[in-house]
């Protein structure tokens, strides 16, 4: 039998980034996954002042590729992010997640997209945890000695979520929930 | 006198790409300006099928970034795009034009931002021209032979507006209308 690590039982360790894009603030969690086991490697956040939206892009775009060409993951979990009240804002959200996901094509990475109601599901067990829940979870489930930021425990959660085989409700029921809270994806 | 160009009377040539940005279809126009001279040098439509998004984004990513390589623009005009009534189209047209913008920045390109009042008004002369005014005056501007796509011809036109330096009403106005008719950026 050749020796190559592919045919070990288990699986070979898989690096995933996860991302909670915004203008402002774009939180990224990196954690590396080898079987059950899930291990911290770093987060943080790209943040961007207020000013003209192109550059404010740029900033994003580049932080991003940094932290890909730093970190070198072999998945990409990015949070699907709900439409605000503000139709304004809507589209300035819109526009910080068409550049994260333009850089993570650009590095040529796997993409793989998860609800806030999916990541939650599957980092506490319940769709409808609160921040402190999902803070209190992924410190845990990735033994931090203390609180990483809340963007960056966003992404941090979304990269477990998709170690977790993004087990969550079905897309259906998540629709349906998503509807009768109002918001749409 | 030195015979560089740079000291002749009239501007240096300057490239300028124009881009109507969409998930389904990024319209993009090339077009040289001399002086008071205009002159086509391309246009055409980057466009995505149903599908993913990250698979969409890439490729409108990707192929922003052909065209930058290929016509080397030394200036970007980008239209300003609205909210639609559909908050999910908003968010999905918002991640298009932030997939646009991380191209431009990418490729170190310097961007300028134009509402389509201000792009109708400086190629038309009427901020609430319709699209045949608007179709009608990019071919005679540029001396083309038929008619663009549609999607081409108001990147064009974007072009044409960085062109004519942006002329248009003033931001105030711009913003008043716009809200006038139940709209924002």
């Amino acid at each position: 039998m050749p020796s190559s690590s592919r045919l070990t039982p288990h699986p070979s360790r898989i690096r995933i980034l996860g991302i909670d894009p915004g203008l402002r603030a774009t939180g990224y969690g990196v954690i590396d996954q080898d079987g059950q086991k899930l291990s911290y490697v770093a987060s943080g956040v790209v943040r961007t002042q207020d000013g003209e939206l192109p550059a404010r892009i740029k900033i994003l775009f580049a932080g991003l590729q940094e932290i890909i060409e730093t970190f070198k993951p072999e998945a990409c979990a990015v949070e699907k992010v709900f439409v605000n009240v503000n139709p304004q804002s809507t589209l300035l959200l819109g526009q910080a997640r068409g550049a994260a996901l333009a850089a993570l094509a650009h590095a040529d990475q796997s993409v793989y997209e998860y609800t806030a109601l999916q990541v939650k599901q599957a980092v506490v067990g319940n769709g409808h945890a609160d921040k402190q829940q999902v803070m209190h979870m992924v410190m845990r489930l990735l033994k931090l000695p203390g609180e990483p930021s809340p963007d960056a425990a966003d992404a941090l959660a979304c990269a477990i979520c998709h170690a977790h085989g993004g087990q969550g409700l079905g897309g259906l029921v998540t629709a349906a929930r998503r509807r009768r809270a109002g918001r749409m994806l």
